[in-house]
């Protein structure tokens, strides 16, 4: 900003004939080696005269309340009301070089920290690819590509439950770029934060996106990705005893489904989606299908399913952006005056097969999203979980339990 | 700072008739657009330049050593004496749009992280008031509402005791302001950080105060606060078992009085409180009464009371100051060279009702701090716990413990 | 940057007599109060004008990978393989005010915080000395004194067995300093984040070094270093239980020796180090020797022992630097281009003596390194543990353990 500005003044200066051209070119140069300094929705920005450095400071706050109503249900399960940071981070990400970037990103939420994005990332040359190593995201699922910042409702989807946690953040290598109607990733990967005893698990992550249309407000995307996991030697998945589910609330720990694989039994999960979106104007379109596997040491194999569709709408100041060389959508661009998004979501997941009975479940949300500007956001959800059957809970008379309905608020910052 | 200095050099350039007024005035409005960027005693302040946008980054480092005298006591209890990094922490803050504001504040002391302020603010356009969502205080307490930077002695008061922890920070949305010499705070509260395994407790809280006379350097302060908090289906209060006591240091683990409420037993906690501050020139006075009431589900309520009085005198270099719009106590400011500040409190707590006897006892402290800048604080503490009586400790004949002597130093330094 | 660049405007302003010397004076100083920014390989530095403050935000990454290999161990002992997030660390350091500074640096990897550095310093106005108050390291050893990011291997050698972690950082006071050909720091320490429920331990360190030559390029090192540490009541040592042993990896888990001193024994550890070191153009030499003792109130005292010797050879594009004001080897300064750096490093340690056996290793490691450029370092290390003998693992037979081999990489960001 400050050299651009200045090379007004000196301008000036030469038009007046105070200043020779050469004196001007001169003095330039030597401005272009101050940093610039910005401030603004993207948090603090400061880049070296070369731009061979950068810094970005900033971070998230989610601070939700959330509370679920349900029958009396049996063994005496009952939801957590109550309220939550869900997430509070702080990052720091730029550029050493005019090859290598680097993103350290903490969450501080709960009384334990979590690694987010640590990682070093190296840009080829003459390809539209990136190295990365580090901790970083499977390239597994349009939605969990995308930020928690930017997803149309406080929580994922159904299809979150096969893709978080074996196909969230992990240590590994990725090679991932894009152009302006395609992106592609795909990497290899360790467990997240270790804590088991014995030799880690492995992973793989592969996702592709073509978006034959990718304008500004008319976008049109296919996409697919699949996601392999070995457990570890003591059967832990990316760190994590092996089981699929979701809960009403992050916090509220009632699950309407839930398969556990047994003690020693899962050697391998795989996840395959499909994804299509598409935006027009102030309407956007999501959704995903997927299916995994689970192979077992003990056991037949069993595979799980589950679908979303969401759409939303923008009522007024705003519009859904698409970044086709990443195929994710991306936050609501937000016009002075503040923008409000409507949502419906609907997502389904069955967890019955063979000898496993995690249950099925049926949901509906809305949204309300109110955008006071491109920093803030009020998210109001209402969900309602329906048509549960087998599995996971029943009421007291041991029928399938009714309708669980969860309405969640959330304040959002992030730059 | 940037764009001012500049003015003069347009301006200059103007009256030796280089530039023409307009031309001057473009290129300032260009200036303008830059982003302004301060480090100094509040740390890095970076503002672009049509203050939409800010962010603030600082921390504070606490850094302890205390040691605790006393007789043998029964059961073998014993002060732990050594070190503590106390506080360690950072923060970003700032602004996003002009009504909107952030604050993301973590403390790393010990292995876990806790999330101190960590909350989003909307300030009123035609209101002095602010309505805040997140992580914050409760609004109960002078001594409890001020910074831990700014208080006279390393720990807060017996009346800590009574307020500290359930009226602490917790998750919630409060609307405050003041004015000249006006404060007005009041919010509802979910508890912090969620571990139970049941529905959180909720709280409420609110304090006003009035300064009839609020100048520089001398200053009338009446205030008055109360909060109320309900506890989780499963009996913890803001997150924590029921009970209280203060410690001879924060890592000491010896509590001279402890009241502790029997497990599923109080359902709700009140307490009310009277605050009276002055300044004088070089004197400071504060002092808070505190009366609490517990109800439980079983056995009759029971109220606790402490109270007490400090003075401060800054010897040489400083002046306490006082913000009327928040009725608190704020730093010394401090001179070039150097300030020096002692205190004196009085305080006192008794815990015994009815069936609980959690002790009484009686404090006298003096502090000596030293500041030799306005960022760094280095304090020396002597307190003595006397007259105990009843509940908590005895010594080894089964008497009431003896005195109880405390030194503590600490070094801080704020940003 | 910016001040020194205006002048230019200014002069030249000067010299075509636009403005008068007088004038670009006073224009000088009102720039001259603005604060300076840049963002480089040391991160983000920002400076206020009159250098009275500063703060600069940086941190680093060091992701790993390990492998172990060996023979069939009894119990069942085997090392764990896979991926770690070794180091995840933000700081903010600088000073505030003229003589005082501060850093604050916190490791986020894994699910705990670790303060590393956190500690406020003043520094002596005509003396070449800093007191330095806080969580810092101990002044024992001179491969511990270094940065993780410095040294030439993912891991320290055997001598870190005996002075990590009893003399790795703690809380305490220390006084230290340099000159253009040595360096000297001692101090007094309680233990570090406490976790014990009895009164601390306590430590003394002290470390000097004489560089006779310290020119580019060209160095000669002698040091010495010794360190005490009380156990604390509960015989912790800096908040751990004695022992003495190394990992094959950080995450590995596998003790190639270990020396555990029984419970309720060790009343004080000693270490006394040995250092030389020299760089020659592209080679540089390191080596310690390290003798510590063990004061038990049961039992005889038992001493152990361990030495390393490394050389490292910068094939192209860099040279390994040195600072004698802190007795350290430094980062390679890489050229534009980037480094590559080889090492080698044979490492032994015997932790036999009397009733405890410990074991014995040798080892040898190579590393290549490669420096892409200032601030990112791609690490290759092939370690050997061989000739183990008595104490900590046999194979199925009962036997001395065969070799071990490890193969660890690393890609590591720090600014």
């Amino acid at each position: 900003a400050y050299a651009a500005d200045q090379i007004d003044l000196l301008d000036t200066l030469v038009a007046k004939q105070v200043l020779t051209q050469a004196e001007a070119d001169q003095l330039r140069a030597n401005q272009k080696s101050q940093a610039t300094v910005e401030v603004g929705k993207k948090g603090l920005v400061v880049k070296s005269a070369d731009k061979n450095y950068s810094i970005n400071v900033g971070g998230r706050i989610h601070a939700d309340f959330a509370t679920t109503d349900h029958e009396d249900l049996a063994g005496g399960k009952d939801a957590i009301d109550g309220t939550e940071i869900r997430r509070a981070r702080l990052h720091i990400k730029g550029n050493v070089g005019k090859q290598w970037s680097y993103v350290l990103e903490t969450d501080f939420a709960g009384i334990n920290v979590s690694q987010k994005d640590v990682n070093v990332g190296y840009h080829l040359k003459d390809l539209p690819f990136t190295i990365t190593a580090g901790h970083q995201k499977q390239a597994v699922s349009m939605e969990l590509e995308e930020s928690s910042n930017d997803i149309l409702f406080t929580e994922r989807s159904t299809v979150a439950a096969l893709s978080t946690p074996y196909f969230d953040r992990a240590l590994g290598v990725t090679i991932g770029g894009g152009g302006d109607n395609w992106h592609f990733k795909t990497g290899v990967f360790g467990d997240t934060t270790a804590s088991g005893t014995a030799d880690e698990g492995s992973g793989f992550g592969m996702r592709g996106s073509y978006a034959p249309i990718a304008e500004n407000g008319k976008v049109l995307h296919f996409g697919a990705s699949f996601g392999m996991r070995k457990t570890s030697d003591d059967y832990l998945a990316n760190g994590k005893s092996p089981s699929f589910s979701y809960k009403t609330s992050n916090f509220s720990g009632l699950k309407p489904v839930e398969a556990k694989i047994g003690l020693e039994e899962m050697s391998e999960v795989q996840l395959g989606i499909l994804e299509f979106a598409a935006i027009s104007g102030k309407w956007s379109f999501q959704s995903e299908l997927a299916q995994n596997r689970v192979e077992r040491d003990t056991g037949d194999n069993v595979g799980f399913n589950a679908q979303y569709v969401q759409v939303g709408y923008s009522v007024f100041g705003g519009q859904r952006t698409y970044k086709a060389s990443e195929g994710e959508f991306k936050h609501l661009s937000v016009q002075s005056g503040g923008a409000l998004e409507l949502a419906l979501r609907l997502d389904q997941i069955d967890l019955e097969d063979k000898d496993i009975s995690g249950g099925k479940a049926k949901r509906a949300g809305i949204a309300v999203n109110w955008y006071p500007n491109n920093n803030v956001r009020i998210m109001f959800d209402y969900i309602r979980s329906f048509d549960l059957d087998g599995g996971a809970i029943q009421n007291i008379n041991n029928e399938p339990a009714g309708d669980i309905d969860t309405f969640a608020a959330r304040i959002q910052w992030n730059i």
